[in-house]
């Protein structure tokens, strides 16, 4: 796998505002009260459960950015798999430091970490057929870079990043265009020429008027094998296919198998659950 | 209920932020190119599973946000609970404004419903019982404030809104404080008067200890429904209880049935699925 | 022309920004030491030269947001022609806070306008020919998105709006890669499926190789107009012809006679002179 | 010359954001694609016109930000003078890193070197003279501090920073007060004793009423050579007299030799075009 | 007195911080709980003692930026005397949002008004004089504007407003530069031509080399009045002069009986006590 | 004492907005004009007074952002005692730079210096007594978390930071909500249980009707002290008592004998006048 970080600068940011949402107007006031100001302390993130890793930039992020002085040495990097018990990291400075930094980098590893591991479960799933699993823009709001790259963690594709960066026509938009065709013909008319234009379908009658417009790819939305299997075949590759809507890891080999280009899963950014990471204190 | 809504000082950041996320550079590519500029849409924001609705504000400001014209009438307010397929808000305005915010809008509300669902879920199930449901820090960064208005409006409570709100003492703070009493005496002798402590106990003998010490609550950490009993008669009213530690919906009402005041469930911010909303174009 | 406004929300914060940037700390010493408080005055944005309008959402936004009363009609909408000494808008309100926010609203609406009329002279100078006329990431820092609106109120297009939205492989890419063939493939690999992948060749030999792995689109650069002659029939319809390098507004209509698709050119967005647009005072 | 940095507190928040709006939300797709994630390179920054450099304290943050690892070595600072093909500064470290921040760099550095190019050939074309030349408000949205800075590093002076630095009565606040003594007289009312007060004047007429009411200048807006020589032997040193109105830089020396003290120039931060400058990549 | 208000663009970002600073993650607790939702409320600010009020604009945004439905009707604005008990301005709507505004605008509000205050008393102290009071840069950090603003409603004028405003040679500038001369002459040769040089003497033997070297102003620090008699006596009208250094309100008059032009008192920002300033519930 | 700093991640968004703030758009014009490049100087911060030191991070941090080689040594940390004359901190670096974040450093340590010093009179006046000192919500918009701070430097403690950490029902609320026992339970019943429940009462009869509600604390206002020591012992350590209401040092000690728990004074924050301290140059 081919995963490039994103820079820290479009991180920090992130970490900045989760840091400072913990923090509020005192501070960590357990911390400050309790633990000895020249305490070090030597702690590791290990993984409750097992799955893939991702986040692992914001997460020591958030204790350089409360004490510089803290030093890690990561185990198992973003995207690599973990078993149940298995430590990621280990996280090594002052004592108090640690712990105010903790729930915060855990909240952006152990998010993140569950959206990759559920990717990477349907990416595996399906690994004997060529469909890519994407994501969708169904995303919580202000993490959408982040959530995109914890899908390429584990081993999926992303769509669109944005309302900017393709063309994907909906029914709303067919419906309030008055028809596909003028759709299609006002969309091409009016972008860049590295701007791809998608088209959502929900018949194979539709299919057939779409095609004949040359779409750069079609959304295959809501259909069964049976019809997805169809459209495939009338496609005939003169366009990518994306199979879409609700499909859950235990459908996914099914549709893969219909030959689609694309599987589009919203659920993964959405709904996934967070992979469980704890942060275990070793010695001072 | 009694549920007060946030200022929209404190929302209006988030969903700004939301919308130029998604905005990106060029701004919606598909609306600009094909929605009429003059056409006026009535929708409809409707429920595709029954849940509880959170989140309306921020969706609203997302529309308007996008175009001040765009009017709304709520069905069903924050805290409601809505069937499948029954509306929660219609939306009219310019109809290009309102597909261009629509995902903003559904990612805010369908999120925070999700959450709103899962406590309601959790706190319908033990509602024979004293048993409060709160949630924990385990937030999704940047997110803390609404999330925790979500668990409000599906009735549950609220715990810490941050590290400095309250005192909770933890394992890693009692070991690197070298015991159970210099913990608790420099938290009291450092915090002012209106803040609380609780202790995170994992054993009775060590709830023996703490007792010692006058808490304001004992978090009683991943302890069987039998411990809890006894742990709950131990304390026999002397300060708050909490049972925590990865308690399901399946297992909370014999929990609830020990006699504890709290149950604190962390996968209630971090991992609740969202509530599948929609928005539908009903005409012109 | 099928021009859609950039969402306000995506504006406000540039026109804040430059607002402040002009009140500094103290505010407008000579209009609040001057202008009578109660004074209202009408006022008119008129062209000191002829060209193309762009950037008046923003030059109503700075006067609005000095002063909300202040109201204004537009006469000649963003990507109109105006001619020497015409008005574009009226402008009238309380006096001083036209005053105040004058400069700031001209600065805006004449760079922008400077961009639209610049584009508009090529595209006119080459409308016999397919060819469109597009701009670069050769931009004003912060300024990216209304340059590239001003560029398709002057009738061009876009080309990519950031890192981020296409792959552009250039002669760098190619040498770090090792070749031509690893770079395209490498790109193809790694990229969603509605990301296009164009590639900078600068001798016809290159775009045979290049041919022969399909890019999307081909960028020609600092190629003869023979040369991109033959380039054209060589692509022969494959993929997106683009010319490019410091092509002139007298060298243009022989580029697009050559056939090719689009035509790049950087100093629309980097250095096109503004247009000189004025404010005047009418009466009080 | 003596040209002093602006403080990188000053220069890094308009880096940063430059660097954001290019990266997007998915980075830099191509060279994160392509380009192996160990490489090194060592490239150059060089002039492809001669010209006057400024902004290089901008371009070498604007590498930094992305990788605190790139390391430069300048050998042609702010304010000095380049010959077409000379290298302005050597740049190196990872390669990737190199090329994703190039743009943002070279936008910063070939605009502001622009400015200051076009300042130096004004400046050099009246050199025989004691005028001054200076910038005015006119520059670009967000970016007027490092604009002046640029004026200066091309050997020119600075007008006002903006509203809030000196008192500038123009024909409007003229004509808004009810004529020039209660303007003039209002101004020095209320403003502190660090401020001073210029009044812009269009006739010998006006000037001789201005002069009685002892402003610190003068501007002498859209006169002939001829006026401006009658006005300044009507000032006779009792004030800074400035000339003003469209003056290029065929005609400043004409200007500079009416003996004015200073000639003011809107284009050279409005409309001068960039200094072309490129990055070449040596070896790694 | 013409106090003209600062515009709203520069108040807003302080109000909305101040706005979320006491707001925190929760919102207001206390009143959410308590206040009937659709309760109305009329209230007044009145002042608990006699002064001069400033910052009224901040404070009733304060309560409009909470709910855009609450109504003010000012009786005394800002600049103006208040006697104690008496009635500032009426603030009615929402009792809820009254409430949870009102520290914030009460804040403002009396800090302000503090400042007004002090300066009043000292302008009055000395109102047979020529000599006016100025404040200096030793303010709030963050609140230099609207403290300077406070400042001139107590009838003072404002000193510098920053470091780029206007020169001021302190005697550590003189002891690095090597003299008074060459720091004078490198002044004079550095900045545009609206910005004045002001030079601090501490000695009459000083005064005597600065004056001969023609500065705008000079700051006669720590003299007594005996120094200041005569060194406004050797100035002799040259140039403006300043006194400085801890003056007192009793000492104020003897001060500005030696003829000097300006006092300067850091304390009017830096120390002066609030202006007690209450808000009272009349009825609903 | 254990005073725990702020993590600097809460401090340095205040330092860089001050530093900007004086810097304006063009920076130290005087020290960039006068200072020699290279010239390197050492400083000390020393007191003009005797007092209590706090704000040394900010005040740090300053220097450092102005130039990151600036460095300092302590001698008197926050929270420590110095006398007139004493050194607190030596600073040595570039010798402009320092200049430049002079006033800055300065504003912060002399402001927050101030607020300890006062705290620290009064905590010593009362030593005898048990009641602690608090500080109020009437703090400078924008500085709550570094006010609050140098409160527990100057031996004190801290009251509610906003709005939402503690329930403080006031007369108005009680007014609002039609009697002290609806109040105090619908208070009690929306709340977490960590969030502690405060009343004000004004006369000893209200006190009894509170009592018998079970409140957390009481804040018993404007009392004289004998009502005060009636109000102590009628509640005989049931809750915690507060005494509030223009509480001056004189008046102290008289009221910490009656036997409250802690004493609150809104002037700790709002009206202490600064610490005078200043930076002395020692040599080059």
């Amino acid at each position: 796998m081919n995963l490039s970080p994103l820079p820290a600068i479009m991180l920090e940011p992130l970490v900045r505002a989760a840091l400072l949402e913990d923090l509020g107007r005192a501070g960590d006031l357990t911390t400050d009260a309790i633990v000895p100001k020249d305490l070090r302390a030597t702690t590791v993130l290990s993984a409750r459960q097992s799955g893939v890793v991702a986040g692992l930039d914001l997460a020591m992020l958030a204790f350089r950015l409360i004490d510089e002085r803290i030093e890690s040495t990561l185990e198992c990097p973003d995207g690599g798999e973990v078993a149940q018990g298995q430590t990621i990291a280990s996280v090594s400075g002052p004592a108090g430091a640690i712990l105010t930094a903790e729930r915060t980098a855990l909240n952006f590893l152990s998010h993140l970490s569950g959206i990759a591991t559920a990717t990477a479960s349907i990416v595996n799933a399906i690994h004997d057929h060529k469909a890519k699993i994407v994501c969708t823009r169904k995303t919580t709001p202000g993490l959408r870079a982040v959530e995109k790259y914890a899908v390429r963690a584990g081993g999926g594709a992303n769509h669109r990043f944005g309302l900017d960066d393709a063309i994907l026509i909906k029914d709303n938009h067919i419906a309030m265009a008055g028809g596909i065709r003028p759709a299609i013909e006002r969309a091409r008319a009016s972008v860049g020429h590295l701007v791809k234009i998608e088209v959502e379908v929900d018949t194979l009658a539709q299919l057939e008027d779409v095609l004949a417009l040359a779409p750069d790819a079609v959304l295959l939305d809501n259909m069964s094998v049976e019809e997805l299997r169809h459209a495939v075949s009338m496609v005939a590759g003169r366009c990518i296919t994306e199979a879409s809507g609700s499909i859950t890891a235990a459908a996914a080999p099914a549709v893969a198998a219909t030959g689609v280009d694309m599987i589009s899963i919203g659920w993964l950014t959405h709904s996934a659950p967070i992979l469980d990471i704890g942060l275990d204190y070793r010695d001072s």
